[in-house]
């Protein structure tokens, strides 16, 4: 049986990693079953046989495999005769650049409309750590960082024009139906639905509709989540 | 034989639209021959026969076909035989994408570098056509909008980010060999280049060795056209 480390909060099902959320649906694309660990910002230990301390980590008999595009590489090749994950090889390349847009572009903007919220939520024993690491990153206090969100919101929505214009023109990034790609900029949606209630996009918003399709795979797997209704 | 209308400058042969080296590209990508017929800005009459008034317009037979991504598209369904474009259908989907941040950012930013070199290379009877139309979209003249343009290079560059993390990882964004998508992306350094000495990537920027491996593709193809060294 495969196992995932994946982040949780205060309470244990409130998961918010979108680096583990993009493994999760990546299981579930695949049809693989796994067991769900819940683990800590602090809890190192844990995972230090995969040579590194964060999550997601993958487990799967021996092997203990970080970074969630490492383990959609590694899924894609380990079990080859489950649904694709990138459509071939060109999919697979095609796919790294939607990991740069969204680690780059997508969440660093959106972690200034979001990141005082994730405090609220952390485990009581990662509150401290959080705040500090982040706020060394930042150069000012979470407080500080978020305090003009609302002046950010238009900037962040204008920066979504390549992701709107794809998916006005098709259902998912991937086309028809989805791929690790919409799983890659999903889970940063699904990131702050899982920790706060501030609206980062319009109602009216082709990425909403698009982000309602993603909420609904698998049985409304990702849906169901504990967070905030969007 | 096909035949393909392309942006054609003060000299004949100097071709600068991104959407036409897009295609040219494609066109080579599949090993097809076509007519390169130079067109300038006001030549609308000429192509008016595909419905509206820009190039890049393709001709096959008696059919007329716009715009570069359905351009790209036709290519790969009236040649299937021919090298793909996509790598299939998952590659065409997430293709999309690209579309969008190439126009809507790379592109979107980069004018505010070269666009008043621009105007030294239109023909001219596009001269006052070309300011003209410009100057009332960016709501300012094309001396004013430029002025700044060493300010923005450092976002210009930063905003480059998902595309040299890309570029690190692999040969091209298809992958060890190139795709459309690297067509869609490098139309737009090719633009640059053939009307503008601006050096808009640092020599050591893993972008610019990516841009001398499509410059050296199809003997060269790119690289000979008129323009700048880079």
């Amino acid at each position: 049986m495969l196992k995932l480390f994946d982040l949780a909060g205060a309470e244990d099902d409130r998961r918010f990693s979108p680096y583990c959320w993009r493994v999760k649906l990546a299981l579930a694309h695949k049809g693989l079953a796994a067991e769900i660990m819940p683990w800590r910002f602090t809890e190192k230990d844990r995972i230090a046989a995969s040579g590194q301390g964060r999550v997601p980590v993958l487990v799967d008999g021996d092997k203990w495999i970080a970074d969630s595009w490492t383990i959609a590489c590694y899924l894609e090749d380990a079990y080859p005769d489950r649904p694709s994950l990138f459509g071939g090889g060109a999919g697979r390349a095609l796919s790294c650049f939607y990991v740069g847009w969204t680690d780059g572009v997508l969440q660093a903007t959106m972690i200034r409309l979001v990141v005082r919220d994730i405090l609220d939520h952390v485990h009581p024993k990662d509150r401290e750590y959080f705040r500090r690491s982040r706020e060394q990153r930042f150069g000012q206090t979470l407080e500080a960082f978020v305090a003009d969100r609302d002046r950010y919101l238009d900037l962040f929505r204008q920066s979504l024009a390549p992701l709107r214009s794809t998916l006005q023109a098709q259902r998912f990034l991937g086309g028809e139906t989805p791929l690790y790609a919409d799983y890659i900029v999903f889970g940063a949606f699904q990131w702050v639905r899982c920790i706060s209630d501030y609206g980062v996009l319009a109602e009216d918003d082709p990425i909403a509709a698009w982000r309602g399709r993603m909420l609904d795979l698998f049985d409304g797997m990702a849906g169901k989540a504990k967070g905030y209704p969007v």
